[in-house]
């Protein structure tokens, strides 16, 4: 079969690979029908160390069932189904907490042993805990909003959730990325107040506001927190969804939080030094965060998609196919396209 | 009048200073009768630039109120009274969500404006919205305890919120300080099942255990963190309440939280930078704290307090009075004392 692979800096290639296939008992085989490129993607691709092996990659991907493994009950051949960006027993002591990301028994997509999202087919460990079966047709017009739940939205939930946004609550979104702007969607869902986008490329800027965005701070850095200062009667927001991860990001989202407040991190992190750690203190700050279990959110978000309540599927300004896996990295990394799908 | 005065480096001094008087309708004059020394007070005992003007000291009082502005409704005087660590309105966004050490119309005691507790009168500001009234005479057996309430009482239990303890949860509590102790006493009464502490002086590890400490771990650093994942099944504790404030300390408590699990600090932190960024967000952990909002907490704790069902003043394990404070100070800088009571 045919997949994408990335072998060092701005190097990813499309190419054959041995067929995925069932290994255990547990295993569901799917073929992939859609399937996206990451921002956090780009990191490897503007930093992975240069391998002869080769990473597989692509970590949001829904797909057709093709075969089962002997003790898979949850999911059969044929079903359409969504696989989140990690894959988790569904049973363990963190995933009956809604922690999948933290599944004593999963792990992630892709790399040197398992096989992505970005490639034809997927051999998806742990299937009955993992896949989530989709009551629409693979050619359905919600299919890119679909396959946001795989990551962004998830993920822009997860920022929003541990932001603790809630209804009249001020909400700060750090990135207008896809992250980003699905963590607008996440706190206007939530009941926000009022939404401030913290962004600078227009066209990501105006779907913000489509999704619900109620203001724009264009500046960087002291500015930006000055101004979010200005917007919130001098004192802050109380949820701020950090959605880039550099340090600068952090110490914004970290400056413009009200006393009390609280900082969704899901953008990650490029350091393992946070700033402002005496600022936070004082000031009573919470910091949550990390990897989305957005297993645990398909759920909870797939009616608001079916029903068109919310529409994340607007992130993708580009589709390719197979091929053109190499020019969305491209793309993307050129901030020339917000987010890319791909479509089998 | 007599107070404490710190000039620099181990330069604590009791001297005659101006005496403490009403200036605004809203103050109260308070007489101190018992006040102590802070752990917190050994920082600038250890770093103070000197200074010509000194820093009035002392943020833990109990005291008989003398007089009152005429603003004040909610104390008269003869009432015997207990003040939080910091002043507050009670009013304002802050107080009104029980973040009073954010108050905006606040402050925090002593410096070179301020009265400070270590000393024998305290203009206290804002006096309806920081004072107590105690419903027990001067010399009441439970004073050492209710005088915890101004601060390590509340702040302990402050960690354990933050770090979010609860019936069942394993909590572990990095640092065996007059918080320290104070936050095992806490995460009992919140129902911790198990409480770790982590500590190595003995008679502090005892008092430790008489409190409430299922499992002592005398470790520092890597091997603690391993120690404590030894004690927790290989998955660390809920619940970590950071009581130092050192980049090390913060490195063990940001390590021994299990994923999805938090950690309350309430050390005030050294440095701007904070460890373990990315350690932690992989493991989903949140990060909570800071200045305690012990006004909030004394109405709370106080009952426990009078009928006996937590005794925090045994973590004074000294006396002095008011010519003895620079001794004090010594005697808890050498770690002779844990902590030292003032009475007047």
């Amino acid at each position: 079969m045919r997949a994408t692979v990335m072998y060092g800096v701005h190097d990813v290639r499309v190419e054959n690979v041995p067929d995925a296939q069932l290994i255990k008992p547990g295993d569901a085989l799917v073929s992939v029908t859609r399937a996206c490129i990451c921002g956090s993607d780009l990191w490897p691709y503007n930093s992975m160390k240069s391998s002869e092996v080769g990473n597989r990659m692509g970590h949001e991907f829904i797909g057709r069932v093709e075969a089962v493994g002997s003790e898979v009950r949850r999911v059969k051949k044929g079903d359409l189904v969504v696989a989140p960006f990690a894959w988790s027993d569904g049973t363990c002591e963190f995933c009956a907490q809604g922690l999948q990301t933290s599944c004593i028994h999963g792990g992630f997509w892709g790399g040197t042993k398992l096989d992505g999202g970005q490639g034809e087919a997927v051999r998806v460990p742990l299937a009955d805990g993992t896949l989530v079966v989709l009551p629409v047709g693979e050619d359905h017009a919600l299919m890119p909003s679909l396959l946001t739940l795989t990551d962004v939205m998830g993920t822009g939930h997860h920022a929003a959730r541990a932001a603790k946004v809630g209804p009249g609550k001020i909400a700060a979104v750090v990135g207008d990325g896809a992250v980003g702007l699905c963590g607008v969607i996440a706190a206007r869902r939530l009941g926000a107040e009022k939404i401030i986008i913290l962004g600078r490329h227009p066209d990501r800027v105006a779907l913000a506001r489509e999704f619900g965005a109620t203001e724009v701070v264009s500046e960087r850095g002291e500015a930006a927190v000055e101004r979010v200062r200005e917007l919130t009667g001098g004192l802050g927001a109380h949820s701020v969804l950090e959605c880039v991860g550099h340090g600068e990001s952090m110490s914004t989202a970290l400056g413009i939080a009200r006393p009390g407040g609280a900082v969704g991190r899901v953008g990650v992190p490029q350091s393992n030094e946070m700033p402002e750690a005496k600022t936070t203190f004082y000031r009573n700050v919470t910091i949550s965060g990390g990897p989305a279990p957005v297993r645990a959110y398909i759920e909870e978000l797939m009616p608001d998609v079916l029903e068109g309540r919310i529409q994340p599927g607007k992130v993708f300004d580009s589709v390719t196919n197979l091929d053109g896996v190499p020019d969305g990295y491209r793309a993307m990394n050129d901030r020339k396209s917000i987010k890319v799908m791909i479509k089998f």
